[in-house]
């Protein structure tokens, strides 16, 4: 019996190449009755942080089954390829991808790991001629054997869940004055979501100072983009809940020079 | 029963997020049967006119079901989220997103409004941290709901059709010397779509002058693009059946400098 | 009874347009059975070379049923409009695209072609308003046709397979000191495979000279990026089995000021 028919991926590896088709064509060649749906291929190569952030946005919309994630600067060499076991409210799911900290924050999220196995089970290997595309190799292959019901310990070795690599989510200091954080996330559109709650933001009132660098602006607390005037900053709460610098528009990363992982502080307006 | 089996998606939430994967994520989850077919996600961001243009250029061709399109610059303020039926040859179908005109050159192409709604039922609405992802809060799971046979009038308030906001294609200014009229679109090839028909520009002869601004070039009537020599400026009628500005294996928009929304002057050769 | 339920989709439209939403969606209207896969639409645009080695590389990973290659500089011109039958192993396949080359080396690593026709029974055309989108009007209907079970032979008139355009895959110049190569392929991660196998680099040994025009770098072979310190050129076996130029976690591409086509030496060190 089929226990899955949802494969949800994301990656670095872009659309410009056939890596993506060839993963998913790996996995319908497997298990015939899966869909994939592509969460997103274009996260920064290598950025195993904004893979990171970007999964935990999404874990919790997945459709019930098997996540795949792949940013693996180490491919290849001694990081573990893992699949892991989350377990809550009575389902189950998993979680298939390098051992690099990409996994751990939606894995915790999703209700903490139950069980895991390292995927040295050559057996479900496809035969490889060279060792850089994990993806297609390893990872698509268990993805799929755990859609068609094979259970996890038979991929490969376990491991202790407290040996997986944690992720590092960036803590914000909160003052009674002022909050310093930083930039989580850039948008399409140029919002730039921050490492601070929507509780976290309500004490310091409706009128912001904000600080970037150099840079000092004036920021209005809004519900919507409307609120603000032709290149006006706003902090909204956005979709995730969390609190976001915006423009109407405009692009608030491009109107401010931001990026992410930039330290930003927040304070009321005197 | 299941009433329809596919979403068509179009917005202009980009392919580097994860908006898209969600978007599908959420219809899958409440509609395990429905598969999405992603029209296009790269529409310039906020663009309401070009993704009107693309809407109606798809219709024709969309599976039976829903067209949801989502390019919504003014998410979270006083502009009304909409679901229309349209009803042609005994078949219904449905367009879902926002009411700011983005839908309704492709509703009037579909056979016209028969109904519509706000969809203001919140019974049907995710719970949302932040009001600013309204295609995952409301307009996906409205769409899912139609393909699971949910009636119209359950999704919302009924909303007289005639109050929906228009769309605004562009008309030709058309005499017996010349046609005004202006760049519709640039696709991928750098071709320029005029708001010109086949049958606008047959009177006009094979040997035209396009006036661009200040440029003056001779153009040639072609059926093909292999009837164009290196650099050769010609018009062809497209896959749309509408006039467009073409070289044979090179971009017209780049060779011209030529933008959607650009006027240009179409006359006979003396 | 239906032959096949997928069609895998390569092509250079891009994702900016509606084009590859149109193809699908024309696919799903006459088979609603079939999913499609997008093996990849960012083909340099009209690049024959490119789009061929990408569906090499994708082809024995396929799901079982129907390639569908559009790379097409020459639509609406005289070049030939296809299906080509493969048959391996007890099991068909076949390739649908222009017969430019495209397909040429995918069908010979597949088994080589059995049968082919051209597309010219308009039955199964889709009406159109201009010539210029023959995925849409001809391949996509033929690629249908296919996976529902209608016969080759029932979509147009048979040709003789060896009439059909060769593929053109550079041979490297193999001595005992050198090799003189090209590079295939920059991947998205700076990757710069050559047309060198695993077995004609082994006898030059693991430190290696590279010629690039004037440039002259040592590199190393190694078995995985990690094995290579911060800028140290590296020369790695890749997932295909073909000799790449590689470095840890950075563009190789970049660094070297190399793209497709590029002229490459490799000797052994002294």
């Amino acid at each position: 019996v089929n226990q899955f028919d949802t494969v949800s991926f994301l990656s670095d590896f872009g659309n410009k190449d056939e890596f993506v088709g060839v993963v998913k064509s790996v996995i319908r060649s497997i298990a015939p009755h899966v869909t994939t749906i592509d969460i997103t291929h274009e996260i920064p190569r290598h950025d195993v942080r904004a893979g990171s952030l970007a999964l935990v946005r999404s874990v919790q919309y997945l459709c019930p089954g098997v996540a795949l994630a792949v940013v693996d600067p180490g491919v290849g060499s001694e990081r573990r390829a893992v699949a892991v076991e989350v377990a809550a409210n009575n389902e189950r799911g998993y979680f298939v991808g390098p051992d690099n900290g990409l996994l751990a924050s939606a894995v915790a999220m999703a209700g903490g790991a139950s069980r895991a196995v390292v995927l040295d089970n050559e057996k479900f290997h496809l035969p490889a001629p060279g060792p850089t595309f994990a993806a297609r190799d390893i990872f698509a292959p268990a993805a799929a054997q755990l859609c068609l019901g094979t259970d996890l310990s038979d991929l490969g070795t376990a491991v202790d869940t407290h040996t997986l690599l944690p992720g590092v989510l960036p803590i914000p200091q909160v003052s009674e004055e002022q909050i310093s954080c930083e930039v989580l996330w850039v948008d399409h559109f140029g919002n730039a979501q921050l490492n601070v709650s929507a509780q976290e933001i309500a004490p310091l009132g409706i009128a912001l100072v904000v600080r970037i660098g150099e840079q000092v602006r004036r920021a209005k607390v809004v519900n919507s983009y409307s609120e603000l005037k032709g290149g006006e900053l706003g902090v909204a709460v956005d979709s995730y809940g969390m609190a976001a610098l915006v423009l109407d528009r405009m692009s608030a990363a491009d109107t401010l020079a931001l990026h992410e992982s930039d330290a930003v502080v927040l304070e009321a307006a005197k």
